[in-house]
């Protein structure tokens, strides 16, 4: 099964239908399906948050509503708060990062719900109380204030990512050059700068190993040592040329 | 130096404040000071960007505007395009978490561009070809379509995280118990089991395990075990009793 599916998004006591949104667009981005509000007191008309959920408004429209947060989680087999503040009840938090594994593993046997405050109080302690677990968002200690539905979103994202389904596209999508290719590549690079007078032999073993610098961090792929020979090969055609021509020119004089 | 110091965060074509205010909130939230809008489109009055940016105005305020993208990262040493999609030139992409370790040692030698592109377009192909490096966030494959400021405040966090800047609070503020204390508190509870009645010799033993479980998850702390030592011998204190004042009231009959 898909842990994200067990992954229940609470929010508590939430002012503004915006943040929702935003919310569930962030949710959708990063594979989760299950909000539930505790006693939301949004204030505005619920506008916002149409506009901000954009292709995510169904999720929204699917929400659970409820009036407690002991309500929310009764089924849960862990319930993790977030916090911005220390304090007394509050002391034994960790990062997203750090949790991710065992709220995934967690989440194969039941549903976990993760619970954020609200926009001008967060969670009170009688609600930390309910947690199984706190996390706390690294974040700079000059700007310690993260909006809500960025807050869900670093929590979603951390356990998207760890998930493993995300499958980074293939990082080169042409086959690497091998050494022999590479090697025949700066021949006929070293041949190409005699050609067009870049440097002379004597120099010239110590001239390319700047080259050699600039082609291993650069050439890579096949298409990459190809284009370059192509270069090279044509750099050898204008030198040998514009020497015969000198050569010409100078015997007809 | 602070190598956040030196990130340049570049939005190319903006459509609505909102997202830039949202953009530097995030910024300040995860130790980003620069901002650079290139051409921007804003529609609106600027009037949701101060709103969305909270705190973080003056970050705003202080932004750079240029007109190309080229006068945006001339003097950059790293330029990282953020794109969503694939394609022709778009093939060799990163994930923000496996690129920030390279980013941020380019970043103590001279300013890193981070460029996202506009709201309704992305960038554009001649765009892309001025960037180094190019990275996409991981998103569910059902809705890939992440807001700007969204977009922003994960490349961000993980910049911010990778710099290993934040501490997380020691996550038990008080001593742990040592195994010492931990058998202790054994031994009182097992005694404290039998003078409550809970379970008797023979069986003792095995019922001990269940507890030895439970306690060795749950009691950590020295704090944890004293005050489960103390609830132990309470509780031998009531078995005890009870036992006396059952004797008692025998002996009465």
């Amino acid at each position: 099964m898909n842990p994200l599916d067990n992954i229940r998004v609470v929010l508590v006591g939430t002012l503004y239908s915006g943040n929702v949104g935003s919310v569930c667009r962030a949710m959708a981005n990063m594979g989760l399906r299950n909000l539930t509000l505790v006693a939301p007191r949004i204030l505005d008309d619920w506008s916002d948050g149409a506009r901000m959920a954009v292709h995510a408004v169904d999720l929204m429209n699917a929400r659970r509503e409820v009036a407690t947060l002991e309500e929310a989680v009764a089924d849960c087999v862990a319930v993790v708060g977030t916090t911005a503040r220390g304090g007394l009840y509050r002391a034994t938090v960790q990062t997203p990062r750090v949790i991710v594994p065992e709220l995934l593993r967690l989440a194969t046997q039941g549903p976990v719900a993760i619970v954020f405050g609200r926009e001008d109080q967060g969670l009170h302690n009688d609600e930390i109380a309910h947690c199984t677990h706190l996390i706390r968002i690294p974040v700079d200690e000059q700007y310690q204030s993260l909006n809500l539905s960025q807050a869900l979103l670093i929590v979603a994202y951390e356990l998207y990512t760890a998930t493993g389904t995300y499958v980074s596209p293939v990082e080169e999508a042409d086959s690497l050059a091998d050494q022999a290719m590479k090697n025949a590549l700066m021949a006929k690079w070293r041949k190409a700068m005699l050609d067009i007078g870049f440097m002379e032999e004597p120099k010239a073993d110590h001239m390319m190993q700047g080259f050699r610098r600039i082609f291993s961090r650069g050439v890579k792929t096949v298409p990459d040592a190809r284009i370059m020979m192509g270069a090279a090969h044509q750099m050898s055609w204008a030198g040998e040329t514009a020497r015969q021509n000198d050569l010409t020119a100078s015997e007809s004089k």
